[in-house]
């Protein structure tokens, strides 16, 4: 096998470009990094990009948040107080839907060439949001250019035939459990 | 399933902390891109990070670069003119080499808190470094509070085995060869 016959990282370029529909799911980690790596990118190229964070986690993004302030990017937490510990589901529901709602304000209006909803696939695992709905809904109203990423674990098998391109993150080894390391500043958040 | 019950994104903290030896592998997108992710967490804690880049692709990775110019992060392009179309294997394993030795210098005196290894997975797997070597001098020269990562397909088995975090990245569904799409500017590249 030589380099030029196993490798080929990107695709020959054709004529079609359109807004794609993207989606980061699967159990390891790298979902939402990944995201915020396009981000990165496409901030690099002077597009406009901004973040919808559907899941108020245990550090709170603070690595990135705090970047992202730093570079002007627009950023949104919704569902405050929402984390996997709330025992109160009908108050997660009402906040996934207040979300959805900052969400489709932004998509038709926000201007954005790239706009991430981090960790959407959870209100449509739990069934918070109808992902029939939801689909529909970006069929008719995003932006033909605009590229939506949608990051979490058990994407539904509707927005995975809906997206155009799908990425399933895999643990192969993680050093917590069997190590006892820390979750590392950076890193991790 | 209660999201209480299904979601742990981040383990529990413990004691322990130390620099972490990262692998972003397999055939799907989003290996380099979670590194960049990582890197624009890290720069919003202030933390010292840089690329040392070891293959110049077709894109020449021109949004990530841009980006960190502007941010005032390093990043290295080593093996400059080393293409996959290189039919020119000596001069590969050369460059591949040269590359390394960059990389040594960065490790040992770089004095960062992450550094990324983008594609240094190919030229363990072509052969043309010794992966053994490679993880032997790891192991006695990386600071043990620096955090290493390596992006690339085919990460070898050794390699693997001596990282503390591995992620496959799997491509479940990619628009290019379906629909003719173009490769997109700041998703891409």
């Amino acid at each position: 096998m030589t380099p030029s016959q196993s490798h080929a990282p990107y695709p020959r370029r054709t004529s079609v470009k359109k807004g794609l529909v993207i989606v980061h799911t699967g159990q390891g980690k790298g979902k939402t990094t990944a995201a915020l790596g396009v981000l990165f990118r496409a901030w690099g190229r002077g597009m406009r990009v901004g973040v919808i964070q559907f899941l108020k986690n245990q550090h709170a993004r603070y690595g990135e948040i705090k970047a992202a302030r730093k570079l002007g990017i627009d950023w949104v937490v919704t569902g405050d107080g929402w984390t996997w510990r709330s025992r109160d589901l009908e108050e997660s529901a009402a906040l996934a839907r207040h979300g959805w709602a900052l969400a489709q304000e932004r998509i038709m209006h926000g201007d954005y060439d790239i706009l991430i909803l981090d960790e959407f696939t959870y209100p449509l695992h739990f069934g918070w949001l109808d992902v029939e709905e939801v689909i529909d809904w970006l069929r008719v109203h995003k932006p033909p250019m605009l590229h939506v990423i949608i990051t979490g674990r058990y994407a539904p098998q509707a927005l995975i035939d809906f997206a155009d391109l799908v990425t399933e993150m895999r643990e192969i080894k993680h050093p917590y459990q069997e190590q006892g390391i820390t979750a590392q500043p950076g890193i991790e958040f």
